[in-house]
């Protein structure tokens, strides 16, 4: 598979988290569950709250900075900032423009955000890396932020015990660790209010301001749709399920990881990921970190990662991505 | 200037405008002012407020459909819908989806919202164009649509004579009427509080959830950078001002457009583009309803259109498009 010397692709990811969490078994106690309900069902021994005055800017510019403290200079050699999110320090400027501020960034940097959930890495992939090489830009990050947090109805158990407060900043370039093939994109609006925050629509009587999520849609959408996807993802990239080293999932739970393993017929071995374990569900941000562990563990060999993300909207999107 | 026969470009436009309006005599009435003010230094005979009920996506899917019902077949072609809003109908999910559902398109759609204001068109071109070339999508729509009436304060003078609720739909293929060459992008987050809607913030008191506007900051910022990035837009396409046809900017106010003529030099003439008048201020669909005037009227004539927006972030970006 020959590479176009110039192409862009992920040079190197980092993540942050904020410094409070929940436990296990804080939330078993909380919700009346069992402790195996949710380490094991669920799939999760901590989840991640950010501080109160903590936004989605605040996450996302420490995870940046990591990029910048590693490479003295590079925070001048920025030509795109994509803050994908859709909790947003305000519902207007975009999160961009706060995190050009407070990264003190010079002006020639191509700054906005992308509204997408837990398909928001993949698409953004695309979304970043296309626009690099159509504007000739020589780096860009790609941050995946989000605060769910704050907006997640704390008694709510069936938002409450799964989802974390991250940011993941991916920084992509012409000297790529790993290279995106052909992606997959899908959407069925039809199932837009399976996971919905109605706050902001001024039909809505005020109250009703807390993501709602229907856990069963959206078990019976992954179910059916996300398998035939990675189908469709390793067909038009000339590639069998055997051929792929690891198996990068959005983290939705530990169950919805098993359905998919099942469906496709994976063993439940290394090549699986998880880590929805240590994190929760980060929403856009489950693919990167878990992608960061895999170039941090990585030693010369050649590596075919599948990855594939899925939820809101409800919106799917696939790749493959190949060390270089 | 030699063009590759499978490049992107802009095919057609439409746009809708919702049926409610104020007209000047309303709005002089209303603030008090003279019926010159509003209609010379802003510059607005108009403005267009979306009905009760009647959301971003509702005025998007009318004028996505205005391409639909021009070309039967076309909406089972379409590859991708972005949306570029800050008016969304939730906050998650992204309305992107909602207009996917509204169209009754199939699975195989792209479809994800973008964050950006007045700017936002001009990024659009770039991510949408860039986006289905590295993809491989044949027809795409780029929606511009913003309903900001509903964040406005009624009583805010500022804003409330100046800003339309509008939804404009840029259909993108292989076919195009216009190319755009090389892009400038930029963005000066120390800016950010100059047009901001703070809901959403944990940190911020409810009840300062109205649009607010420093116009005179807005004013000095465009003034300043926005000639300066024309320059640079011509220079990066070898360009002079002597060689452009029509000149686009983002109708701000006629006040803004007499700024930008004086600081570049350009005579008022037909060169320069104004159409605020009869639309108000559209956020990032004053250039397309623009171009869309343009395109309709246009014989064979080989055209050079020069296209900046710019605003909330603070954000800007321009090209040039040329007939193909």
């Amino acid at each position: 598979m020959g590479h176009d010397k110039h192409e862009v692709g992920i040079e190197d990811i980092e993540y942050f988290l904020p410094e409070r969490f929940m436990t296990s078994g804080d939330l078993a106690k909380d919700f009346g569950f069992s402790l195996s309900f949710i380490e094991e069902k669920i799939g999760v021994k901590k989840i991640y709250i950010a501080g109160e005055n903590e936004t989605t800017s605040d996450l996302a510019v420490e995870a940046a900075r990591k990029h910048f403290d590693k490479r003295p200079g590079l925070e001048n050699r920025i030509g795109i900032i994509a803050v994908c999110t859709q909790t947003p320090d305000f519902q207007l400027p975009h999160t961009s423009a706060i995190v050009h501020k407070k990264l003190g960034l010079g002006a020639d940097v191509a700054c906005f955000d992308i509204g997408l959930g837990c398909s928001g890495f993949v698409y953004g992939i695309s979304i970043v890396k296309s626009f690099m090489e159509a504007n000739d830009i020589e780096y860009g990050l790609l941050i995946t932020a989000e605060t769910y947090s704050k907006v997640i109805d704390d008694n709510e158990k069936s938002t409450k015990p799964l989802f974390s407060d991250a940011a993941a900043a991916t920084l992509l370039s012409r000297q790529p660790r790993l290279i995106p093939r052909n992606f997959t994109f899908g959407t069925d609006g039809s199932g837009y209010d399976s996971l919905i925050l109605r706050s902001g629509n001024p039909a809505i009587p005020s109250g009703e301001n807390h993501l709602f999520m229907d856990g069963r849609r959206i078990y019976n959408f992954v179910a059916s749709v996300v398998p035939e996807d990675v189908k469709k993802c390793l067909n038009i990239n000339g590639m069998e399920l055997s051929d792929i080293d690891s198996f990068v999932f959005h983290q939705a739970s530990n169950f919805m990881l098993d359905t998919l393993a099942k469906k496709l017929s994976i063993p439940n071995d290394k090549r699986l990921v998880r880590n929805i374990e240590h994190f929760g569900n980060t929403v856009s941000s489950s693919i990167p970190i878990a992608l960061k562990t895999i170039l941090d563990s990585a030693n010369d060999t050649q590596l075919k990662i599948l990855i594939s993300g899925f939820g809101v909207g409800l919106s799917w999107a696939s790749t493959i991505l190949v060390t270089e």
